[in-house]
């Protein structure tokens, strides 16, 4: 019914995208089947091929892709180093770059995203990058070979929701690549209103690990980015600052 | 899945009521079906039983719940009449109350709907006035037998969201009785927002049938819906001013 | 420079009003100085003829306009019988209707402010009711006589500022009378922009009495609704969706 | 009795910067008055020392400082090249870098900005850079040598407000360099709000040229300003959910 989003040449029937940072392995696979995310990401700290037992990959099922992130990294050269390793370690051509160095607000350092994007792209990779929402950086990662941006809605891991709404819009009008929105929403009807904007999907992490229920707000941000999606689709209707009768008015009392 | 909402002593599997005021008939049915609702408004003005070809009841599936509005009242005496001749012509005894004066925001009369509403609460009916939200209102139509609370999120028809979320939230806290918000709801997200809130239900009318697809749109309805409540219930979590990091680290890059 | 605000038959240049239960007495003659504000509110409780060192009419300034309020009424009754001992002990014939049941929220109770509006205005009160902001209620409030409307802008004392912002808008079009925002108001700013809005005078009180310097914060408020209701009468831009270039641009670098 | 901000050497009692561009020569002197501002910006484009007559330097009072702007400059060579042929013509050596590329928001370009920004402070310039709000941007502007920071608040000329408040409140928090707000702010209200976050000071230019009573709008914004960092200074009271009775309960009457 809904059309697909297609990423480096792959069809995806959802656009939820499962950030995993705050989960303890053992409750991915429930998360994940609830979220009906096709796109998972792991931090590849948590990749070990030695300790099988211990190793996340083992946790994702296995009709996922796969999307390392390289969380740790404070530079272009440290992400690139990441992504490869994780390349090698069997953990397919697709990457997030982080590249953060600010320790409080956890923000992306853009000019050194494009760098690893350029040369990652340049490698094969499926690359999307995480960035502070800036057109000309979104243009630039477009250019060097970027397959989706990924701009945040607030800091990571806040609940805080789509704080940059503004930023977020002119990049869906601007660029032409998939814009998925990552880091801040902490809400189900946030990931809506992302969708109905005309975001090409959402990340969610801390807002389904931090709930009383994951697995079941899993479900609701599934059902809600369906909802979004399925607005945006649907052409919403004008917004008024005065009222519309929407009943007709019941006229035949007053004839009495 | 989800619990039932229990007015009037039904059960309620759907949390979204649909309002018809803006649909040609012959649409009714594919909508309704695809939002799921189980309650269905009508202005008693379409009621028409000698002409039941006309009759917009003929288009509300057999299952659903009706609930006439008294739209086209101006005062609790003529909400009180539309009600009992809705009932009279077999609408049964469910019944939104409306009364409103005002033309140009169709704002409701508070005072008058408490009157209309102890008086048919009185006589038998399942009343769910339709108001400006106002805790004191609130508590009056509490104690005279009201089945729900209906504040509006903006006026009538206009799509501009829970611009009144501060005293909904209130009513939310305060009030025992279902809280229905109903009126201005424009997109998908706002509903959700509604229900994570903790209001037992939304109506939704205008943003369905001025949506470019409405069966699509009454789809999109049905899964915010849906999401918010599930969101509600699952405990969402805090929401934080600084960053919270959701990836470790990746440390092992540092010790080079 | 700016036209005064007249209530009552009186000219007011300043549309500052301050309430002062929050302040210790000795410290309101700085603020109503600080403030400019010629109309203070006062507690009817704190109003004591037989002990004058006590009595908070002492601590202000002889040219403002003295507004008691029925503070502690719970309904109507209670509220007139307040304002009648506030006239005979020399207060003078304004009142600030505060009709509160509502221990949790302060909200002030519409109905019965309606009513000992009607009777006091009836017996030559200069009359200024507090309520919830509902559309209905300040017609009726107009039609019986009273000299502005207070719509809230939050719950007293939250300092969480314009969340009615939407029904206030409402009130400023549609009501003849003066829209003087009460309670909510924490910040300069959001009496700039309740001034920006066609507010005719804003009350202030917690913001200042619980900001660290009170005199500083009333100076403050004191500028802020000033800019506000200049902002106004100016005429402000539109607002766009797109850019618009507010420099020339520096074209002669382009011909090299 | 509000401290001075400093930059460049110089002590400025006002906070709010006047950009021109929109403005024609002639009303320049009143509105720069009415104003207060001791900053205002020009094009270089527009200074033309053969044209005395034609020149607006020339209506710009003899005791501001003088901001030309690189607009015209799509990058930091531009950028670069039109600040010294301002200081060659006079214009001294403060000056704002605005590179830009985007024709429909005119965002500015961030990596450009702080090129420039580097090659101008080892210069000599009083730099002060306008860009895209971003934590990492601003500390290498920092570190460069930047006099302060302006971020954006909406795009150029909309009046849309402080859209990115989020990432100015984090630039304030965590850059020891002034924050401008520039672009964006469209009502007093907003530069007080900009103000009481702890900005340092607003550069206004198409809020004023865009009012119907520009000289008047002038005034309004320097009162807000002024308002707003008096608050700001004056430190806010708390924030509360709930109500906080502000008038003592007028308890008498309940001995009844």
């Amino acid at each position: 019914m809904q059309e697909p989003l297609v990423i480096g040449g792959r069809e995806l029937a959802s656009r939820l995208f499962l950030g995993t940072g705050k989960f303890p392995s053992h409750m991915i696979p429930d998360v994940v089947k609830a979220s009906g995310a096709q796109v998972v990401t792991v931090a590849l700290r948590r990749v070990d091929p030695d300790f099988p037992q211990e190793n996340i990959i083992n946790y994702v099922p296995g009709d996922c892709i796969l999307m390392p992130n390289t969380s740790g990294a404070r530079n272009a050269r440290e992400a690139v180093r990441i992504a490869k390793l994780g390349r090698a370690a069997g953990c397919g051509s697709w990457v997030k770059i982080e590249v953060i160095s600010d320790n409080r607000y956890l923000l992306p350092d853009n000019y050194e995203t494009i760098k690893a994007t350029e040369e990652l792209a340049a490698d094969g990779f499926v690359v999307l990058p995480y960035v502070s929402p800036d057109l000309m950086v979104a243009r630039k990662l477009e250019a060097v070979g970027a397959a989706a941006v990924m701009p945040l809605g607030a800091p990571i891991g806040s609940n805080r929701g789509l704080k940059t709404k503004e930023m977020i819009r002119i990049l869906i009008e601007e660029i032409s690549l998939p814009i998925i929105v990552d880091a801040g929403i902490g809400r189900p009807s946030q990931a809506a209103e992302a969708m109905e904007m005309g975001a090409a999907a959402v990340l969610v992490n801390t807002a389904i690990a931090t709930a009383g229920a994951p697995v079941a707000m899993a479900r609701a941000f599934c059902k809600a980015v369906q909802a979004g999606r399925a607005a945006f689709l649907a052409n919403p209707g004008d917004v008024h600052e005065y009222a519309r009768a929407s009943s007709p008015l019941t006229g035949f009392l007053r004839d009495e």
